[in-house]
């Protein structure tokens, strides 16, 4: 793809990946099942987080899944192996050069990819292509300007700006999944449905209190400490303080609020 | 309720109120249902945007709405007339002086009453005691901290800032959506479930474009331009610059996004 991969490659982050995908199975997947004998491309697999998801909830459709590193795709094997996958290949590749003929699919499923490309319309156009007529492709994004939360904090807010413009300055884009729509039809889809799927945490849900606010979103802004304090983007002192306001929202009186979007587009022409 | 309600009373705002609560019935309504018999205290009935509908979704049930405003009651008693319902009765009253006895009703409905009042702790705390054992309070508040939209715009979110900043000023808070959860347990309810209904409107939407992102959440801020301007909250260019950075998300390529937040506490003590 080009650009760094604002969270890095590090074990940590597999295992925060990992996390992520436990606790938001449901939301975000749950309405995602393929037709027996369809042939299905999984761009930006990674660790294969979702890949195990997918492959179980459609065990008689075929994946292709792709990932630009090899040692997340290595992982990704690992993944499915140990999960008795038989329905799934991996390899590989770059979203911007996938090494498939035009129409050789008949759906397409990206998740938490367009977030790190320069150029996600050109991604989507690029994938359009390799879709048979009558084919779907399934999107799904975050979009770090739709977290809110209680008690509210102006520090915590700019934590979440500095790892924004980490992502920006990477050739990324953190706001993206309000921009789905948009997006999709620009890259030809005939019929584009977007739904959101918000992720709403009080003290009455431990699970995603632990699972989300704590080791999904809230490590995922540590995780981008050093980068934005070296980048100048922000203080430490106030990067510190704003990873401290969002561990306050896991209190008995916090709440916590985030949002995925899930688009899916419909390919009509040839 | 002593507070200035932040939106006025005059003939545009309850156009407002019905457009709002004509677009939103579904999504915020469809789940709440009486039993039969069931006596039911709506307080904060306003124009009686909310009252046509909960009394015609229970039939059976028997409401007695109030409102602190007697022109505002006048107004909903008309309505309920004219949809021909006979199980609602109406009396002005203020949310901290009402005038019924402990534990005498089965259910309390509020929403949108309590971003408006200075210290909602103790006006659920007192809807609380009216309540008898067993039953249920039902509050349902927007956040306006919860809207953000494609494309983006300081302005837009500085014009939505002024209107925070004012109902601040006249003792409410326009952030009350993302604290119910706390609010509610704080006010004594034994089990409170808190469910977000995100309002996600994109051009296949058109009805919403419409009906929420103009004339409601658009509208809501352009009503307070005057008042905003004359605190000395904003400036008139940004303001205005914020509006129509507003109305812009309306255009094909535009999104917006809210969140409602409905909450249900049930009292189980004496």
């Amino acid at each position: 793809m080009g650009e760094t991969y604002v969270h890095g490659y590090h074990r940590r982050e597999n295992e925060r990946l990992e996390d992520q995908a436990g606790t938001l199975v449901e939301l975000l997947h749950s309405d995602t099942v393929y037709p027996d004998g369809s042939l299905v491309l999984e761009v930006g697999c990674g660790v294969g987080a979702q890949t195990v998801t997918l492959a179980r909830r459609s065990p008689n459709a075929r994946f292709v899944s792709v990932d630009v590193s090899a040692d997340s795709v290595a992982e990704a094997r690992r993944s499915a192996t140990e999960a008795g996958l038989t329905n799934v290949g991996f390899q590989a590749a770059d979203v911007f050069a996938l090494p498939f003929t035009t129409a050789s699919f008949d759906h397409v499923f990206v998740c938490f990819v367009l977030e790190h490309v320069s150029g996600p319309a050109e991604a989507l156009a690029s994938l359009d292509r390799l879709l048979k007529p009558g084919g779907t492709i399934t999107v799904i994004e975050g979009d770090h300007g739709s977290a809110y939360f209680h008690p509210d904090s102006a520090a915590a807010h700019a934590a979440i700006r500095s790892q924004i413009a980490l992502q920006l300055e990477a050739g990324g884009n953190a706001l993206i999944g309000r921009q789905l729509y948009p997006l999709m039809i620009d890259a030809g889809f005939d019929v584009v449905r977007v739904n959101p799927r918000m992720v709403y945490v009080d003290s009455s849900r431990p699970d995603l209190v632990d699972g989300f606010t704590r080791k999904t979103f809230t490590a995922m802004i540590e995780g981008v400490r050093d980068s934005a304090i070296a980048a100048g983007l922000i203080e430490p002192e106030r990067f510190d303080a704003g990873v401290h306001d969002l561990f306050r929202t896991t209190e008995s009186d916090g709440v916590f609020c985030y949002t995925f979007f899930k688009g899916v587009g419909e390919k009509m022409h040839t």
